[in-house]
């Protein structure tokens, strides 16, 4: 935190623009030995354009043999560190449904779950119920009251919801009450705090009257909370990098995690890489710096599908023009982490990264991919280095220390 | 600083020689698109040679992104993190103008200004003074006493001079004077914590008898103090690492960089990077560790003049036999940052280095360059790691655990 309050002091907002274009889950492996990764394979031409007049490197996104998870994924690459700063699992998930948090919220990650008549768990997920069966539920509880909170609930997908209580003096200290086994009750509610007893207490109300009311739905007759968590308060980047800030993503967890770290969140009906660029576009005037988020490199390498990777990445590369046609000053290229197909998960693999600079030191040209990333001027770096190494791309950085 | 503590135990006094050679601003970029560097640019057979003999790497001198001021990067290049141990910028002037501070004095960066008769400033740089204009005003403000401290003036350049405070019980946490604004008076001067209170009572006087004494000597006609600092006081160089050090140097700041952390300075006439060799080569016998710092590489890109970065490089090159002669276990080449002639200015891109040593782990031949040295055998390393690879290098550093 200490380099970000550095970086804060030596920033100056010039007016140049910068472009983080993260194709989620970009970095990839060979399917066979002496193959090309996903990004090697897919024919990228504007990308391989751009490599001779940028620097390349391959980047580490939390630590060595860390297979990141989106939140610690993005923290990094906003600039603060995710070894320091972790966002809690409750908080994620209200950021995946869009609900927007304030920074008085403690967020819970909640199951339903099958209890027997001794209140000992059966199955801790319920059966997996279907969405509309949860939904139910969440009707019925968003009847609890407590006094001196606001308790907001929302159904997720099948067995999982959402629940937030909104207040002053909510610590969230709290371990989650699911044993992680059947056969036993759920664990009581305890904070390890003392700036957390009062959520304990309200979490113990609401959980009782919960079991209550659930009692008469089974197989989802009792519920697990879990990650309970809040806005880990991290400063905010506009103010920090001096930069009016924006974020275009069509998954509503990115727009969270930018809306999180204090970015104006772009609202848009674009679905393609093109359309999400063209809204870009259309905003280029009022920021300085665009986060723009493409979700399906990542999806395709969690189902394993090589190919579909391929060719996500290839749409990417067409659309390209709408942003360079912007002249952005500096255009950074790269992952939140790897997703490689042959994985089909999330993988510590480091992510290839381009910035296209006039300042940047100018390597070998290629194409753009982990081989020739890996031989680039940028060497090794981390992921909370890329806002840093953008800024000073930039010229938005002054000199640290006379 | 823990670490600092390790290399301490670790180090040995082996009889061992090792010269560290700074081309200042060394690291360059090209002009163009796959066009050389300065220093790729520049003829260099003598460095050329070594290279198949030497472990090659780049460095960052204070962290990706960051463009370190001429002090963290001789610190970082002494051994010391950049990031836990600052110089002031009233240290670095009185450095700079070659004061011999002691670690018992206040310095002061201090700006002639002009104010109206409200007292408001109406120039902050009082009408860019000429420097003889600037020591007439000097010589009148060496007339005031304060009881309990020695006081120094001395004129740097223009409109500005050094103010050094010595004396018992002196802290500098004190912020500066000058507003940054004009058509506003100097700010009050007060401590920001109990240590510098009595300094802060020193200036308030010194300050209102300097500005009844300048009253007389429009446009300027007042002063405003900044950078109020003191030597760190950072572990002695030659303490720590058990070598004798020994500076040779033109500019004065290098010199006093290198007094500060303990190195001997060693005064002498020599100008071209041939002379400085040769004084090196005249005091061979009296010292174990040599800093060489080379200025102009680092002037020129400054000035942008990208023709005669080369032509400097090619100059140490041609005079590097006189160190050679002298057959050094660890020679080390490097910058203290780099200074593309393209940008201006210092920046942040890594800085080339080349640790020639019979224990290198030897890499490819070819032309000292950046290209060449991001694909060495050190890989990406950090400015701070230089000298404990040189002792390393010169077996000067034993066991790290058993």
């Amino acid at each position: 935190m200490d380099k970000l309050k550095w970086i804060h002091e030596m920033a100056v907002d010039n007016g140049s623009k910068i472009i983080l274009l993260v194709l989620d889950g970009l970095g990839g492996l060979p399917l066979e030995p002496g193959g090309p990764t996903e990004l090697e394979a897919a024919r990228t031409p504007h990308m391989d354009s751009l490599t001779g007049r940028a620097a390349l490197g391959m980047s580490d996104v939390v630590a060595p043999g860390f297979s990141p998870g989106s939140g610690p994924g993005h923290m990094a690459l906003f600039g603060y560190d995710p070894l320091e700063v972790l966002i809690g699992r409750g908080v994620l998930e209200a950021m995946g449904i869009g609900f927007p948090l304030t920074p008085n919220d403690v967020a819970i990650r909640a199951n339903f779950c099958t209890v027997d008549a001794d209140g000992n768990i059966t199955d801790r997920r319920a059966g997996r119920i279907p969405t509309e069966e949860c939904a139910k539920r969440v009707e019925v509880l968003r009847q609890i009251q407590i006094p001196g909170v606001e308790i907001f609930v929302e159904p997720v997908k099948e067995y999982r919801f959402v629940l937030v209580l909104r207040g002053d003096g909510l610590g969230a200290n709290i371990p989650d009450n699911d044993p992680q086994l059947t056969g036993v009750p759920a664990l009581p509610i305890r904070a390890d705090d003392a700036a957390s007893e009062k959520t304990a207490e309200i979490l113990r109300q609401w959980w009782a009257q919960a079991n209550r009311l659930l009692a008469d739905y089974p197989p989802a007759n009792s519920c697990l909370l879990r990650g309970i968590s809040k806005d880990p308060g991290m400063p905010r980047f506009p103010e920090v990098f001096k930069m009016r800030s924006a974020a275009v993503a069509v998954y509503p967890m990115y727009k969270g995690v930018a809306r999180l770290v204090g970015m104006d969140v772009i609202e848009h009906h674009a679905e393609t890489p093109a359309e999400e660029f063209q809204v870009v576009r259309q905003h280029w005037d009022e920021y300085d710096f665009f986060f723009v988020h493409i979700k399906k490199t990542d999806s395709y390498g969690e189902d394993g599908k090589f190919d579909e990777r391929v060719h996500v990445i290839e749409t990417v590369d067409e659309a390209l023009p709408i942003l360079l046609d912007l002249k952005p000053d500096v255009l950074v290229i790269t992952g939140d982490h790897s997703t490689p197909a042959k994985l089909k998960r999330h993988s510590w693999h480091p992510v290839p990264v381009m910035i296209a600079a006039d300042a940047a030191r100018f390597g070998k040209a290629g194409k753009f991919g982990e081989t020739l990333c890996a031989s680039g001027s940028l060497g090794f770096i981390r992921h909370v280095d890329i806002i840093p190494l953008a800024l000073a791309h930039a010229m938005r950085l002054g000199k640290y220390g006379a």
